[in-house]
This record gives C-alpha cells, sequence and structure tokens, in this order.
C-alpha cells in the first residue's frame, strides 16, 4: 500500500527514469531467514551470564542462526538492470540460466534480461545470513523466499535497516553515560552509588600501573561490600604504563566496591548505561503517591528487563525464561506496546527444529510459550508474525502430544521438570494446573492453524479442546470443596486444594460465572488454602480477583507488598519479597547469599494490573479492532491512564462523578460502567444494560468522551 | 584390555602410588560428543570450495559441532584427589551437591571426597566443545557422559590424544615442502610444473612491491593456461615494500601461471603439499607394467582424495558425497584400511537432526549412507561405532519410510534429485535400481539394529525386506528380457532395460546362480544394453563382471580405459573418461571449458578390483572373524600383493604354478581355488569340494600356505 503511494508520488514528482534506482535503493530492506536474527541475538544474551566472574551458559540447547541460506528471486526482465548488493557473510550468485555469476563479491552488477531465478547463497556461522539487494525492479523484501536447506522455502523477513552497513547483526541497544557517586572511601577500597539499580558497561577511566583491579558489583550495598561473594565481580590484571581506558561486560548493579592491588590504578568510574529506546505508551497516576511511586518503580524495573529479548532479571539469569516471558508480553502491551521485543523473545525461545526437550526445559513453559503466540496475536493482530511461527508452533504441539499419558494428559516424564512455581506442592502424577496450561495451549494452536490457514491441525485442536476440557473438569472438580483438586497420582485423586488451576480457570475462562464465584469464595477468599508467595504466580492471583472486581483488595495488596520494598529502598522490584522476613535478611536465595535478583521481571506486574484492571482496556477482537474500556477505581479518588493499541492510544481518566475517554483509532470500543444516577454524555449514545450498568459504544476515533455518572 | 596391561605393568614397576596420577595422566584422553569432532571437520571442508575465487558452500544444510555440551560423570571418593582439566571452550563445572565450583577456569583444582555426579558444561560455537580431565580415579574416557541438550546422555567419545595443548580441534593433515620446476617464463607470466598433480598450500616467497599477483592453477597446462577461466585462480594485492612470503589456501593443481602487474614481485613459488598419514598396507603388482602404472596412479589419486573425509574430487567438488564416499570406503579397505577416516565421512555425511531432506539432497545417496555403514562394519567389526551412530541411522530410515510411495516404493518426491548416473536414463516414477537400493538398506539397518539391541526394529527391517525385495522381483523382472526393467511410471512398466539394476542384483545377491547367469548373458554382456561411461558405475559394474568370473575381460577393460588416461599423461585419475574424445577436448564438464576434475575418487577402482577380485581375499563375517580368499589372475602370468584386515596383513602370490598366501591373526580364513591337477600344500588340509575345485582353510595365523596347483 506505502509502496504504491511512494510509486506513484515519485511518478508525479518525475518523469525522469533516473529517480527509480534511488526509489528502489529506498525500498530495499535486509532480508534474513524467519526467526534467525532472533535466534541469534537470543543466543548472545543466552551466553553472557557469568556468575562470579565465570561464564554460565543454559541448560537446554541455544541455537545459533543457520549457517548457510538461500534468497531467491523469480526475475522478469526486458531489458538488463543496474543492480548492486551487501551481505552479511561470503556469498554467491545464480543468474540467468542457473548458472553462477563470476564476479569476485560483485557489489555491483547487471542483471540480465530474462525469466530465471535469482539466488544469493550466503555462509555466515558467525552471526546472520542475510543480504541488502538493490535495484529497480527487484529490491529486497519479503517477496522473496529463503530457504535454510532444509526443503523450506519460506516467506523472507525484512529487517528494519536499508543501510549497506547495518545489517541484522549490528543490532544494539543503545547507551548513555551515567555518573554515579563516591559514597566510601579507605585505603582498602572505594564504593561508588548510581542511586538506583542500573544496568550498562562499567567503564574505568584512566587505568594504569602494574596490579589487579576488583570490581565487586551490588543491587544492594551488602552485596558489593562482600567482595567476591557478590554474584557478579570483574578482576583486571593491569600491567602497562601508558594510561588506558577499560570498558567492561555488562553487569546490573547500583553499588560498586573498587579494590586495588599493586601499583595498579584508575581515576575515574563510570557507567555506560544501556537500554532499549522504547517509547512509555501506557501510563498510570491516581491520588495514592505511594501507588504512583509503585507504578513508575514497577515501568523502570519492566523497561531494564526488556532489551534484545525479555530477561528475567538483569542481573540473573539474563535469560529468556517463557514463564516470566509470557507477563512481560502482557505488561509490555501495556506500556511500550513494543511488538518487536515480543517476537523476538518468541522466536528465540522456540529455536530451531527438532524439538526434544520442552521450552527451557520446563513442562509448563511449552504451553505458556504457545500461549504466548496466541496473545501476541490478540493485542497485535500481527497475522504475518502467526503464519512464519506456525510450523514451530505446530511441532511444539506435536511434541507435548506425543507426551501425553496413557489417559492422553500432560505429565512431565521422569526427569522432566514441572515448575508451577517456586512452593512447596506436589509436582507428581497428573497435576491440574498442568492440564488446564494444556487446555489453554490447544485453543491457543486452534487460533494460529486457522490463521494458517490449517483447518485439519484446528479441528483436531478443537475436538482435543472439548475433549481434554471435559475430562478435566470431571476429573479435579470437587463439588465439595467448590473448588478445582491440585492432582492425582497413580490413579489417586489427592484431596489437596492449591490456588493456581482455581485461579486459573477464571482468569482463561474455562468456568461459568458461577462458578466462578464458587471459586472465588472457597479458594480465592479462603485463608485456609496456602498462600502464593511469588510475585510470579501472585501476578494471576491478583489479575483473578480483578476479573471478580475485588480491585480494591487487590489495591490494598499491592500497596502493603510493592509498598513495603519501597519501604526497603527498592528502586527496582524483586524476584522474591517476604514481609516477614528481617530487613538484612532479604538477599539470600538459592544457597548463596545475595542469589535473589532485585530486578526482575515479574516483579512490575502492577503495570499491568493498572491498565489491565484499572483503567480496564482491553482487546476482545485481535488487534483492538474490538476492545472494551472498563474503568474501575477500586477505592481510589481519582485516576488516569493512557493503554497504547495499535491504533493509537486510548486514555482514561476517572473520579467518582466523571469518566473521561479519548479514543485511538479503533472504531470498536466499549465502555462499560456503572452509575447510580443515569449518566449523560453528549458524544455517545448510553444503553442501559442492567441495574446500574451502562455500556457506550466508542465508535468514533480520536475522540474524547466525557461521561458524568455516579459511582 | 590395553589399560588394564599398563595397569598391571605400572604395578609390577612400582609399589608407590607416586606412579598413579602420573598413570592417571597417561590414560586421560580428550573426549567430545560423539560425531561431532567429525562433524564440525565436514563442515571445514564443505565450505573450504571456491570456484574463480569466490566461495561455494554446499545446497544441503552443513551443520556445526553442537554448541554448548556437558559431560558427566559419577564420582565416587574416599577422600579428596588433585584433578586438573584442559578445556576447549569456555567452561564451568558443578560438583559436590550439584553446586558449582567458582574458581574460574580452575584447570587445577580438588575433587571433594563423597559420592556425587561431577559435570563440565562447556561452550563453543567455533570449533568442538571438548575436555581432557586429569585425575587418578576419573580420568576423562568413554565412560563418561555427553549431553547436547536434547534430551540425550550418550557415552563419550575419545579423541586420540592425551595433551592437553592437542584437543580435537588442534588436527590438521601433515605437510611437506614441494618443489616445482619453472617451464616456461616470457614478459607476461611464469608457468610452472610440479610433475604430477597435487594439492596443498601455495607459497609464494619474497613479495614485496605495489600491484597484483594473480595466480591460475591447473590440473592441466590448458587450463593454468586459460587465466580467470580456470576453476581455481587467487589474486593477491601487494601493497608492501616489506619483503612478505604469502601462504594461500589449499588448491589441487600441476601447473601455475603466475602473472604480475604494477611493481609486485616475488622470489619463489612453491607448494606444502597436504596429506593424510595412512600406511600404504595393500599392494599388487603383476606381470603387467600398464597394470601395475594403472594401480600405483589409482593408489595416488585415492590417497589424495582420502583426507579429513573421503572428498570426491582434489579440485572439486572438495565435496563428501555419500555415493562417491561408499566407493571410498571399499578403496580404503583394501590399501590403507584406515578406519577413521571412514567414520568421520559417515558421521559428517550425516550431521544433526533433524533429518529433512535426503543425505547430499539425493535419494539414492541416503541409501549408500546406510550400506555404508553396514560396510564398515563387516569390514572392521566395530561394533561401537554402528551403535553410536545407530539413531541417527533409525532417523534416515524412518524418514526414508515416511516417503515412500502408496505401493510402498522409494521414489523421489517433486524437487527430489534422484541421481543414479550421470546418464541419459528416465529417473522417473519407481526406478528398479533405487528399490534394490532400498532393499539393500533394509538389510544394513537390520544388521544394525541387532547390533544396537533394537530387536522389534531389527524385526521390521527384515519383514520390509522380505516383502518389498519380493514386490521388487514380481514388478521389474522380465521373463522374456530374462533382465530387470528400468523403471515404471504412473502404473505403466518400461519396457527398458539398463545395467544398474542388474548389476547390482549381482552384487548385492538379490538372486539366485541361474538368475545371475541369465543376467550375464542377457545384460553384462550384451552390447545392445547402453554402455556405462561414468567410472563411478563402472566400478559396481567391472566388480559384477569379476563376481561372475570374467576377470581376463575386466583385465582387458581397466588395461584399455585407465591406460587411455595414462597415455594422455594422467598422473591421477579423472572424474570422466570418454576414450573418443579429441585428445584437447577432455577437460571440459558442467558446461565450464575445465570443470572437469582430473584427479577424483571414483576414479581409483582398480585398488579395490584388483585386491577384492584378483587377489581375491574378502571377509565373510565382521571385522574378518571370516574370510575368503579366492585369487584369479584373470589372465595375468604372475601377481603378487597385500590386502589389510583387522588382524594384520593377507598376502597373495600367484603364478600359473603356485599360490603363497601368508595369513595374518584371523584363523577364519578358506583359500578357493581351481586346479587341473591334484594340488599340494604342506601346511593345510585341501578339500575337494568338486570337479577342479579346491578349498584349504587357512587355520593358522601368520603362516604362510605354499600351494602347488595347475592353472
Amino acid at each position: 500500500m506505502n509502496r504504491l503511494r511512494i510509486f506513484f508520488l515519485a511518478l508525479l514528482l518525475s518523469f525522469s527514469f533516473d529517480i527509480l534506482p534511488m526509489l528502489g535503493t529506498s525500498l530495499a530492506k535486509w532480508i534474513y531467514y524467519p526467526g534467525d536474527f532472533e535466534i541469534w541475538l537470543t543466543k548472545n544474551i543466552a551466553l553472557r551470564r557469568t556468575e562470579r566472574n565465570q561464564p554460565y551458559p543454559p541448560m537446554w540447547r541455544v541455537d545459533p542462526a543457520y549457517g548457510t541460506v538461500v534468497f531467491s528471486k523469480r526475475i522478469s526482465l526486458m531489458k538488463p538492470e543496474k543492480a548492486s548488493i551487501a551481505v552479511d557473510g561470503k556469498y554467491f550468485i545464480r543468474g540467468l540460466n542457473n548458472a553462477i555469476m563470476y564476479e569476485y563479491n560483485p557489489k555491483s552488477f547487471t542483471l540480465p534480461a530474462g525469466n530465471y531465478k535469482l539466488s544469493v547463497f550466503v555462509e555466515n556461522y558467525q552471526t546472520v545470513p542475510s543480504i541488502l539487494f538493490e535495484s529497480e525492479s527487484y529490491p529486497s523484501n519479503s517477496s522473496w523466499s529463503a530457504s535454510s536447506f532444509n526443503d523450506d522455502h519460506v516467506e523472507a523477513s525484512e529487517y528494519n535497516s536499508s543501510s549497506p552497513t547495518q545489517p541484522p547483526s549490528s543490532f544494539r541497544l543503545k547507551t548513555v553515560p551515567q555518573e554515579c557517586k563516591l559514597i566510601e572511601e579507605t585505603v582498602d577500597y572505594r564504593l561508588y552509588d548510581f542511586g538506583k539499580n542500573s544496568f550498562g558497561y562499567p567503564l574505568l577511566k584512566g587505568v594504569n600501573g602494574n596490579g589487579k583491579i576488583l570490581l565487586c558489583y551490588g543491587e544492594s550495598k551488602d552485596e558489593a561490600m562482600a567482595g567476591k561473594l557478590a554474584e557478579t565481580w570483574d578482576e583486571l590484571d593491569v600491567n602497562h604504563l601508558s594510561v588506558r581506558n577499560d570498558t567492561l561486560a555488562t553487569k546490573a548493579f547500583r553499588f560498586v566496591k573498587i579494590v586495588k592491588s599493586g601499583t595498579a590504578l584508575y581515576n575515574d568510574f563510570s557507567l555506560l548505561y544501556e537500554f532499549l529506546p522504547v517509547t512509555y505508551r501506557g501510563s498510570f497516576s491516581c491520588s495514592d503517591d505511594t501507588i504512583n511511586q509503585i507504578y513508575q518503580t514497577a515501568l523502570y524495573t519492566l523497561h531494564l528487563t526488556t532489551r534484545e529479548c525479555h530477561i528475567d532479571g538483569i542481573k540473573r539469569d539474563r535469560w529468556v525464561w517463557s514463564g516470566d516471558a509470557l507477563q512481560s508480553y502482557m505488561m509490555n502491551f501495556y506500556t511500550f506496546f513494543d511488538e518487536d521485543v515480543n517476537k523476538r523473545t518468541l522466536w528465540g525461545l522456540r529455536g530451531h527444529s527438532p524439538v526434544n526437550k520442552d521450552v527451557n526445559t520446563i513442562v509448563d513453559y511449552s504451553f505458556y510459550w504457545m500461549i504466548g503466540v496466541d496473545y501476541q496475536y490478540q493485542y497485535t493482530g500481527d497475522t504475518t508474525f502467526v503464519k512464519q511461527i506456525y510450523p514451530r508452533m505446530k511441532e511444539t504441539m506435536e511434541f507435548c502430544l506425543n507426551r501425553l499419558n496413557k489417559n492422553g494428559m500432560a505429565q512431565g516424564k521422569e526427569g522432566d521438570w514441572t515448575f508451577v512455581d517456586w512452593a512447596p506442592i506436589d509436582k507428581k502424577g497428573e497435576i491440574s494446573f498442568i492440564q488446564l496450561l494444556f487446555i489453554k495451549s490447544l485453543m491457543a494452536m486452534k487460533n494460529s492453524a486457522t490463521l494458517a490457514g490449517d483447518e485439519p491441525m484446528a479441528r483436531r485442536m478443537q475436538e482435543l479442546y472439548v475433549c481434554n476440557l471435559k475430562q478435566f473438569d470431571s476429573t479435579f472438580w470437587s463439588p465439595d470443596k467448590k473448588a478445582f483438586l491440585h492432582n492425582r497420582l497413580n490413579g489417586r485423586l489427592s484431596q489437596a486444594v492449591t490456588r493456581y488451576t482455581n485461579v486459573f480457570a477464571i482468569l482463561y475462562n474455562l468456568v461459568d460465572d458461577e462458578r466462578k464465584a464458587e471459586i472465588k469464595q472457597s479458594v480465592l477468599l479462603n485463608d485456609s488454602i496456602p498462600d502464593i508467595t511469588t510475585p510470579y504466580m501472585k501476578f494471576y492471583e491478583l489479575a483473578a480477583l480483578c476479573e471478580m472486581g475485588e480491585q480494591a483488595k487487590v489495591l490494598d495488596f499491592v500497596k502493603s507488598y510493592w509498598g513495603g520494598m519501597l519501604k526497603l529502598r527498592a528502586t527496582t522490584f524483586w524476584e522474591t519479597y517476604d514481609p516477614k522476613l528481617p530487613a538484612d535478611k532479604h538477599y539470600e536465595m538459592y544457597r548463596r547469599p545475595f542469589g535473589k535478583s532485585l530486578c526482575h521481571a515479574w516483579g512490575a506486574n502492577p503495570v499491568y494490573l493498572f491498565g489491565r484492571y484499572f483503567l480496564g482496556v482491553y482487546p476482545i477482537a485481535s488487534g483492538y479492532k474490538e476492545y472494551i474500556v472498563e474503568p474501575n477505581l477500586g477505592g481510589l479518588k481519582n485516576m488516569k491512564g493512557v493503554v497504547p493499541t495499535p491504533h493509537g492510544d486510548v486514555s482514561v481518566a476517572m473520579d467518582s462523578k466523571q469518566i473521561v475517554i479519548t479514543t485511538g483509532g479503533s472504531v470498536g470500543g466499549m465502555l462499560k460502567f456503572r452509575s447510580k444516577t443515569k449518566p449523560v454524555c453528549k458524544q455517545g449514545l448510553i444503553e442501559k444494560i442492567g441495574l446500574d450498568q451502562y455500556n457506550i459504544r466508542l465508535e468514533k476515533t480520536n475522540t474524547r468522551y466525557e461521561v458524568r455518572y455516579k459511582q
């Protein structure tokens, strides 16, 4: 569409054909094999982890990009045409009559007239085989095909660069210098403080002499002061008279303790702060300052962990974990709406064929991965992505189906890791929660199969969905306890009730309203059911409470729990937080004194809760073609904020008397609210749908709807 | 066995325990993930091809080694023990209680007492993750397990090095300097001649000045003189006053034309000849000087193409092709008996999972690959190799089975490459030759499955074998023509007869003696059946003629065909040779004037024919546990030679009156021969088995058997 528009514009501007080569140039994009830029990037992250100054690669297969790829395009030219090429890798070209074009690395050459297939064979085992092909008629773009020599010919992926010097492998995050304060100095060491948790390249200036410089990093002061017990540290061997600057590999920290030995010297320490440039599209503020501070701290936490991909924590693991990432996708939709980082994460988590292990080696994480693809579609409406990744999704599902037990239930085999949560729960046998994720995955897979035009698979998924949902329900629902039971081992049903399955049954809408109400009473609000203690699963529990209208309870919890971390001077939110621990016992985890990550993506979930359940904006048709605005103050005096969508931002402001919505570019909005008096709105038609319940269709784009109402 | 012997020797030499750490050291071997050293090596070769100075990677997937591997060993120590480690890659170690051992790259450390699993996690995406672990009780060897994070825990492979500085990735061929003669010099160029086709690193000495030096390589003088139309050339940019030596990437050639431009200069040209150090165990000489020269030239040809792996040709493609390689394995068994190069080739051809295309993208080549594994076992008796590669063999067979057509026949799908031979034959539909290779593969697979203890697969293969052989026979055998027909297309049987299927039916013993005799007359000796013109398929045809006792005919053909190349001054044997072509038309192929390879492995087949069918030595139980010696002069006055076996060499000398055999270490030999008089042998018992037919059991090892007989 855009291309045509530019083309006609070019014709209008000039009838000279001289403009056309330039036009071709501007349209060409770097292209690569779908997923491989993302897989390469994810590999780089995965291999970057260190622990106490030694390398620490993941315990799952980390694929490189395919080392050889051929890019092809059907050519049909009446007369020869000038072309040029930039390639990330070694290459050769086959053209007319399938003959090799023989100039060595011919950056500029002539495409002969004729009908033929042009093929560029690229070898690059270091980064990502990719090309930028410039010609008037055949600029490289997604109309080219790519093959990794796996009996595959797929649409090439475009990388958003048309510059010969900026192939996909030139991708880098941005950096800006960041200064710190020297807060302690003794004869033995210096201690620096950046004022808040940060991430980047430590920079030592003016290094010279003969000896060592030890840098111990800490998310807390205690960690930095712990020397080589800190999770990360560097030790420089200095042996030169000339004065140098040393930039070290990225670390995450707020404090640094630096110790010199021998005659080694440096004269300044700072940081190159590294970050993904995102737009802070989503926002939230309200009448409660603590909540506002929580929201901002959560937003900063999310930004720090939103990088090449969504990582779990900035200090540790710095890996891409499917369960953690799913929450990051959801938070991203309410903040940056950066579609690319979600896609990079989803490709990277999956890697290449074959699937011999679950995603991240965890049974639940394969399911989260498939659910994540579906979420991405629901929020963005990006069908291209679903179609591209669909074959791998199908392979993942087939892997899962091949591992079902004799009852057709998902169950970890000997040696498999079934995670659920960091909690002392029984993980043996048929776990109801795992069935639930499997059932949700079947629905996700059905949606993707439909989009990809794989109707037989879509039907198969629908049948399995119906069948498994029925079995799930009849096996695990306890009419006595009015709750789903936890698991079944060797045919014996446990009578234990845990929150997980019950929370997700509400969230995934797998039970009717009556059942939801029962679960709310018998599980959600029942103190005798063991607490969820990780922010990871708390995320879903709080969401389910909001689904059941308990925003006020959620608000109290957020204020107390996340507010508790702020009282401990958190500048980013943590991997776990137990309010009952003494102040100096918060940093230990995994049997290491500073094992706990103090900047963990799943700690940022207030950014999702406030956008999704307080501002109340969410899509009900893919890519916000239709969406709901269902604001809920949850006890706040007032609130305002913005939720990003693919069609522009939706803003919501609300107090006890007025709701103001500004729509984006979608005509499919629906405001749902309660009012004790008859509401008034000049911009839209108010529809009464029940006692004190009203709807207004938000059919006008980029329009401010003002509603007078009574709380 | 050897290890035990050394151990007891050590105990005899000294009762001091001081010797034991040394002992541990000497026993430790570098270990790696099975197949990955070989896959890495094959990748390096595959990516080394150039054509007219541009890179030319293969059109099939070329896998790197797995980038991360974990090596594990169960430890059980009563007291701490010293250990040291060398690693090719970055690494960390988990030990007692699964805790990380925290020194950075701890080359020397102490294994704590206790029962635990020691795991070394290695990352290396450049070469091959591998370790050398030295300790008294737990030296690294094949008792360690390896995992590539593919749900696999397999026996690690040992690399034959115990030196910390020589990991698998240090593998290099040997080199020696080789000099040449300046045979032409003009103002424009110099032409050098090495006297015979060679392979190595071109070496320019004393390079300096400002300009270019162009080196055009030729297997023939014509090719070198053709400048940039030569298949391979290099162009050096020279821009330095200092005098340098330049070593260029390996090339194959006899002649080099060197052209200087500008003020660029050099003062000497030579070659670092590169070769695999092999022992010339096999030999053959006879009363015919031409045959002797053919044998020696073939042996040199084979040695040049027997390198990191068996490659097709030294100039081009320098790739590992499964069909070509199968012949190289067979020739290797009669010359160098280098088991490792066969294994490297078999691993490298297969690569990693998944199998999405045939080996080398060719339908027949997947079958040859499976047959090759079986040949390797038949000649060497190496069960370890079969067990290690078996899972990949099974995956390859499943791939083939999944592609059978509705009749259960092997048939290339749209876009598949069915090769058979470079000949104008119909390659559509169900080709009888392809069925025959499939049937042979089923038998190979059955043997391997039995060795690997996979009885269900062995049974399945046996059933398919019986069923497919029956269908093959009933479909393609023509009682009228007394021959197998070529193919069937859309249910219609072609009436064409080609040699391939009929030749292989004899070789693979798929028909009885009566049928063989029919085929011999109606096909092998029938001039109206189209000739085979490639040495590739001629290899099998000549073997089949020998099977049918036609050694004399074969000798004539060898003398005329290979002798024809010698008359054209060949110093190595060619990819194809058509005696009818004029002398100056021999070098063109693939639409390029010097496309033909003049040193091609499949041109070396006389080394197989003379060992297998004239000296007549071959195993009938795996690894020569039982073997036959069935010498046949084929019209020669006399001959003598050696055939290597895993149990030492078997030598054979024969003239019209005497046969002399010297056995190796196997007690299972059987001499079969004909004699018009009653033969005499002092060393063994003569058994008469038919008219003029005798057997002697060669039951004594390393013994000279002299037999008087009459031709």
